[in-house]
């Protein structure tokens, strides 16, 4: 699993052109730590995003719930450094190889996919590192406004 | 990385009910190979695909373009055996750990994932492995129908 320690700036206009956004004008985008292969998280990214995310190096996603872009850590600190993105055969996938600040997930787990099907049912697999409270402080609203992973 | 070799057949219900399924009834799956950590391809299920999955332990899609359940592997032969799903903070999204056989994706490579943003713009960083012709015979029309990964 061995990458670039860092992303060069790529222009992205090539890369923009590969992607098929969606009606919605977003694509789905996993992001997976570059070094150890775990899978983070899923979000979504629009142009805008894509864009960003090639220019500053720090990965920013759409939210959908929120309806505007999504600086990754930006209300926990639980940054993701670009390391590479990639798209797939269609052009309707973008895997994001990361460098996860801390945890990926709001919940304060590593990855978002901590819960497994295993025998009668979901298993959690994984515990949180840091409560929610420490990510966002009392009373925050993490979990909406995020619709997933750490904001 | 390393998972349990076989997965255990699993009452669908509990994990089905933990979904959140789009508007349009589909959940994007990412399929990661269980022991490498390679991310494969990304693809969309519905509650029937997830729960046939679960219950065979062959990895089954629904084909957003030919509107149907996609057993993967059903014209290639590169079938995924599931060791493992599952599911995000928000049940939006779905991480398969798989057993794959060959090539995920319908180019011959062993990931859909092989154009890079590197420098100017995309570079492929990983050769077909099989061709499209030795995997769907000549004339196939593999890729449009498969919308991404091998058939």
């Amino acid at each position: 699993m061995s990458q670039p320690a860092t992303a060069s700036p790529v222009a992205p206009a090539d890369v923009l052109a590969a992607i098929a956004f969606g009606p919605d004008g977003l694509v789905p985008a996993v992001a997976q730590q570059h070094d150890s292969g775990e899978v983070l998280m899923l979000a979504w990214m629009n142009a805008a995003a894509v864009a960003e995310t090639l220019t500053t190096g720090r990965v920013c996603y759409f939210s959908r719930s929120r309806g505007k872009l999504w600086r990754k850590g930006e209300s926990s600190g639980q940054v993701q450094r670009l390391v590479e993105l990639r798209i797939d055969c269609d052009g309707d996938a973008v895997l994001l190889l990361v460098d996860q600040h801390g945890v990926a997930c709001h919940t304060g787990r590593r990855s978002c996919f901590f819960r497994a099907a295993r025998g009668g049912g979901l298993v959690e697999i994984m515990a949180p590192e840091v409560s929610e409270e420490a990510l966002y402080g009392a009373g925050h609203a993490g979990h909406g406004a995020a619709g997933g992973g750490a904001t």
